[in-house]
């Protein structure tokens, strides 16, 4: 019996031959990740076990990218807590304000997550390194201290459902579209504990920055994990930065699926996801009577360098509407370092937009911009739960960068066609 | 009897011919300034008096700089009232988030406050705008809700200390030394309710950067308002920037004086003041073996081009020490932009600082760099008291911004002539 690309790495690092969907296992884990909310708690619990060193020093991340730059005196104790952490055990990837960004953009990015590995974060969408064809799931706080101790987790091995995209993709839809679109399908438990492995024509053409925006986002349908199997596109994202070997997992053309979803992309528009769901999804265009007062790009699910271009596209020469407030986030340094070199910081000043430094910020109601009471929001993260972004009576809408851009000119829900392009 | 400029000014606006020190005067004000912390107390104030207007809608500043973008819901709240009074009255001068920048910078860059007003800030650092010549002085927030209505204050005449500032300045000694020093030599009361009046061949020859960091610290030495008679230098900054007529004042030579004090700068050193008051000043260099944690670049105090520049001369092909966190706050977007377009905030990134849109933020332990327990920051602001800057054992080191430039490369306190500069 085949098995899934999920299974394949979970057997592997549970030292078996197979394993078999529902089957609980103990795995070696290749990464333990966690940032300056949860890293707090994690270090607590680590301190409590007793134990003189952490399991290794080179393969836990410790990202202070909450509530940083320092929103206030906890967030700066908790910051502290996991600078001394990172000191007294000698952390390799800490990564300190100033050289930082959003723990999801800076791990792929410094090459630290690679293909096959699996990763365990105390953070819901670490999901996203499925992108290059890890396993990546959010765990608990606690998991993490164990784990940073041990290297090892327990798992249930996930059933795994299939998502072929195929068709022509629409102008101004991306990764971002279509996984708002499936969620939309499935709903917010439609994947509950499975693994989501995308796949098709239109990954197979798609970008990282597109694939790590899909894989963010399984867990917002309530899946362990999202999945690409890697391709050249993932070798060629990889090679520049892996400092490790890594191994590339297939998944079996007899493999075994729970269910197989196949999505004609050529009749996906650019999506919305409506308060207070990321699954109450419709086309951007049936939501032209929205009024908005921020707009926010950025976050773990849309703040990489495309995703800036293509906001960069839509306000190029253009102004953000008076009435709304746009707050731009490059999601690490480095990207901000490349939109700087490219223009789009200048073309994003000169909109009128507030260029952030990298945070996740306002995505979960952090700093940075959050929302008063009866306030709207459009914004390029992944979640829009009652409160998410500030006053339990503010709302969040979700979309790609290019809408939430074309949005924050016109005031209201818009395309960037609506502007001419 | 000759007057100061400080008495013409107060004269003119009160309908007298001359004012005697010590007098209480009703006088008609030119601007109203108000930021997110104190405009909503002030607006609740205005509302109170059941008057149908503001006295006059192009005279009213509104500025939300202190905790935006909106740090926490409060902060989303308070932004939210200024927008909506500014909508109602159709403030001319209300900032959006995006366009804006801190009050003390944008107010003189925006051509808002000129050279011969008479201006009240609910805000204490409003007496930075006598750098143009204006009498400018911060007021609490009900004078200011009194003052939006009838576009009338009083005031008590103060005495004026005139400051003579000779010598030829030593390298890397700027405005901020030289009202630190003087700080230093009278005291945090030194000034109490009276004009500091600056005077003498370094002002003659000091940009206007330097004279707004002066003027912006007279505060600190418990003063009414910092000034500086204007003269080719302030000619040539306003006149790319006023919309209105406005009057040139000078001191009459026979003006009297509460004092005259003289400061030989050559023999003043780059400066340092050390916790827990702007007058508790070292020499830089002696103050090498202090630590720090965090470097704090911008403020109303020293966020302009200039002071970004001098940062830069010093941080360009250099890295901000491993262990720590610098933070450079360009004070407006047009600053921001300029910084940009000259390459700087290439450097800052490359040197690994964050670079923050424009926001009082840290300064006021508002947020984007809060200090925890036992840490140190050395920081271009203008306050140190106990917890300014986050928590109560927390400790805040003042200083021009080559000096903190140089600080967070060497991760002590230090001089840029330590760098070989």
């Amino acid at each position: 019996m085949g098995m899934t690309i999920a299974e394949k790495i979970l057997a592997a690092h549970a030292g078996k031959k197979e394993v078999t969907p529902g089957e609980i296992i103990n795995a070696k884990v290749d990464i333990v990740l966690a940032n300056d909310i949860t890293a707090p708690i994690a270090i607590k619990e680590f301190e409590k076990l007793g134990v003189k060193d952490v399991f290794d020093r080179e393969r836990i991340a410790l990202v202070p990218d909450h509530f940083t730059p320092q929103k206030d005196i906890k967030a700066a104790e908790q910051c502290k807590m996991l600078r001394e952490f990172a000191q007294k055990y000698k952390i390799k990837h800490y990564f300190e304000i100033g050289r930082v960004g959003i723990e999801h953009a800076l791990l792929p990015e410094e090459g630290i997550v690679l293909p096959g590995d699996l990763v365990i974060g105390a953070d819901s969408h670490t999901c996203t390194y499925g992108a290059l064809g890890a396993f990546a799931t959010g765990v608990g706080s606690t998991d993490a201290a164990i784990a940073m101790a041990t290297g090892e987790c327990w798992f249930k091995v996930p059933e795994t459902i299939k998502f072929i995209y195929y068709g022509k993709l629409q102008k101004w839809v991306s990764g971002k579209d279509l996984i708002l679109y499936t969620i939309g399908d499935i709903g917010v438990d439609g994947a509950s504990y499975m693994a989501m492995e995308f796949i098709g024509e239109v990954i197979d053409n798609m970008p990282m920055s597109g694939r790590f925006s899909m894989c963010n986002m399984a867990i917002e349908a309530g899946a362990k994990a999202g999945i690409i199997v890697p391709d050249k596109i993932t070798e060629e994202y990889v090679k520049l930065r892996a400092k490790r070997p890594y191994k590339i997992y297939n998944s079996d053309q007899d493999a075994k699926y729970f269910e197989i979803k196949e999505y004609d992309c050529s009749r996906i528009p650019p999506v919305v996801a409506c308060p207070h769901l990321p699954s109450n999804v419709k086309p951007a265009n049936e939501l032209s009577h929205i009024k908005i007062d921020q707009v926010v790009i950025g976050s773990c699910t849309n703040g990489r360098l495309e995703d800036l271009r293509e906001a960069a596209m839509v306000l190029k020469g253009r102004k953000v509407h008076p009435e709304v407030r746009m707050i731009i986030i490059p999601a690490t340094q480095k990207i901000y370092m490349q939109a700087l070199k490219e223009g789009l910081i200048e073309i994003f000043i000169d909109a009128q937009a507030v260029v952030s430094p990298p945070t996740c910020g306002p995505c979960l109601g952090g700093h940075m911009g959050i929302l008063a009471k009866g306030e709207r929001a459009i914004a390029t993260t992944n979640r829009n739960f009652v409160g998410r972004m500030g006053h339990p009576e503010s709302e969040v809408y979700l979309s790609n960068p290019a809408v939430a851009a074309a949005s924050g000119v016109l005031g209201r829900i818009g395309t960037p066609e609506e502007l001419g392009l």
